[in-house]
């Protein structure tokens, strides 16, 4: 169980505290007295990692080999089917004016009918017809872009200008290679014709009627190859789902195989239903699976926002979901984080996460409480992200012996 | 000092204890009391490391190049002088029917005279021949193959069936190169002509005659090349020797160039003479060797078995033994595990092992006793098998500064 973002550095407000620290988590730190403590490196120690490469790296697979941009685990997690050498993009659907100035970069935060516009842009002929276009609305404002085809290259910059009110960037090729100067192409002619497209789509003549942004070109940036990974299941003989509130972690879990098991009213935040997600838990638990990879957002979000009463509040509703899984019997708990994500920085840094793993036959040691500084004492010592499904899989004695 | 195995998870029998820590070990306590603690991955976190690729690890090589089968470490432990690119297999002597069918894999755990079988497999004329056989019996049904010449290859399945009443699996290459093809040739040679060599053997019409199953067939398995390892004199400067029970260790010494001293009763079980080994390495540490390799084997043995009781006293002994080596001084002693065989698995597991070094100028830490958990708390942290010869090449000012 990774509770995103949840670790943290010392807030002069909070007494010099971390928020977990200063949170009540009577259930974590049950956990921890029972279980073996330490402190672990997503990647290693000071690499600024993210969701998505200390997941990769959580899960036992290089995020240098495997992860070749966001693209790829976005379009995956919104129930695109990617295949290996797939190119894929994040988007944005935005605001052009007829000079291609992006006047909103978001729509007006478009929630709705995405899904018509998406329809729309699924039916593009490219000039190159043996390029497949698979286009994926994802939440608010927000899709997926997906090229499918021979001699393409993820190496293209990004249509989206970063900020309003001015043109939208022309896709470069990044290397000289005839497929990333064919990519780039492909890109500014899907640009150019959704804006076409969409310019006069019944709903962006709605939206116009209303006071409100069209939604009248697609702006795809992070672009990315589908990597090569070997499932899950292969790689461990294990059975495994992936619960998670976001595109991201689920694109992970999706790319590597498990089934994803989506929880109603889980929305990425700290309003997320977290009755949900223990109950999800709970059922998935007593299904066929012999591991279970659970991402819970809300901490992160709170630490990006930079507010300490939230992300405190949010570890111990989160420590209330830890609680709820007492239940269960004979399995290995392991909780950290996927990186830290302080108050006073806003974003994620290279600090070291706790870590803590419960279970059968465990060199329990002295760390009663789960924070940052307990775990430091604990018996796993500092730990990296790859080593973790080593140690579990050894724990689960279904490690191969190297040697005799 | 490797003590093979000793290391373990908690007993609910030992009052979730591990047979170290329920042991009484007051001069490995002393030691841990007087030096730098740490836990040790023999390889990396999590992964099972066999006794060969762990020592291999710890004297400073790297077991994913260096570690090519058992073969080579087991024909090197039993006195053979390999040469690297030797292919060299394990062996047993079995007992074959006329069709082929192994009756007996183990030849009716025959003990003695397979000196003279040996003899007579070295008499073997291949067909090519400029390959050249080196067969050396072992203990009991035990015995090793070494094939030296051009063109061969040890990407060879095995000939042993690994079950009775199965025919011996004829060998075959598991590549397409000439090399493994020629190899597997000689293989079937080898096995079918010790067949017609040894069923009339005056030894085994004896072993006949007196109701006991005819060693009247070798079979081979765990193929290896003799890797190419820099000899340790060479790698560290240092004139080292081995003190080691099993063939396994043995091999290793030998193959990276140390002085292998056998030790009389020296039986690598719990009933092994540990005075003797406490004699042999005071001994040899009077003589001017620089590095001592010792292993003993009991608690290992204690720990495939599943007995605790075992384990526990045969650590309490070993124990004895390191409060003997009290009359050296002016040394650095390491002492450790080469890997876990929790009593609850009866196989070598990943968890880590507790490492002390005592010495001039250690950094003592707190640590005052030696055991798994205990030693998470001393200031050598956890450290990889592969730090152990620079840690005390640099305590030992005999390392070379990287940069100015």
């Amino acid at each position: 169980m990774v509770i995103d973002g949840m670790a943290d550095r010392p807030l002069k407000e909070l007494g010099y505290k971390t928020p977990l620290e200063a949170a009540e988590t009577p259930n974590m730190d049950k956990l921890a007295d029972e279980g073996i403590c330490g402190i672990m490196d997503p990647i290693k120690p000071g690499i600024r990692a993210g969701s998505d490469t200390s997941h990769i790296s959580i899960l036992g697979y290089d995020p240098y080999k495997v992860y070749t941009g966001r693209g790829p685990f976005e379009a995956a997690g919104v129930g695109v089917d990617v295949l290996e050498g797939d190119i894929a993009f994040r988007c944005n659907f935005s605001t052009a004016d007829d000079e291609g100035i992006i006047i909103d970069r978001r729509a007006g935060r478009i929630r709705e009918g995405t899904d018509e516009l998406a329809d729309a842009i699924n039916s593009i002929t490219l000039e190159d017809d043996t390029t497949k276009i698979i286009f994926k609305e994802s939440t608010g404002h927000r899709a997926v872009l997906v090229l499918r085809g021979e001699g393409l290259s993820d190496q293209v910059s990004a249509a989206d200008p970063k900020y309003d009110g001015k043109k939208w960037t022309r896709v470069q090729a990044l290397d000289d290679s005839p497929q990333a100067t064919k990519t780039a192409g492909i890109l500014n002619e899907v640009v150019e014709k959704s804006y076409h497209l969409l310019k006069n789509h019944p709903l962006n003549q709605e939206r116009i009627k209303n006071g409100e942004n069209p939604a009248n070109i697609i702006l795809p940036r992070g672009a990315g190859a589908v990597p090569h990974v070997q499932a899950f299941s292969e790689k461990y003989g294990l059975k495994a789902a992936c619960i998670a509130e976001t595109g991201l972690i689920k694109g992970i879990g999706k790319i590597v195989g498990m089934d994803i098991i989506d929880i109603e009213g889980a929305t990425g935040g700290i309003d997320t239903n977290l009755d949900n997600i223990a109950q999800g838990i709970l059922d998935t638990s007593y299904k066929d699976y012999e591991f279970l990879l659970i991402n819970i957002d809300g901490a992160d979000e709170a630490g990006h926002d930079g507010n300490a009463r939230d992300k405190l509040e949010f570890i111990e509703k989160a420590d209330e979901v830890v609680g709820k899984l007492s239940e269960l019997d004979d399995f290995y708990f392991i909780l950290t984080a996927d990186h830290s994500t302080p108050i006073s920085v806003k974003d994620h840094t290279g600090d070291p996460v706790p870590l803590v793993i419960s279970g059968p036959e465990i060199r329990v040691d002295d760390v009663k409480t789960f924070n940052e500084r307990s775990a430091t004492n604990g018996g796993l010592c500092r730990i990296r992200g790859s080593d973790i499904m080593n140690v579990l899989m050894d724990l689960m004695n279904k490690s191969t012996k190297f040697g005799a």
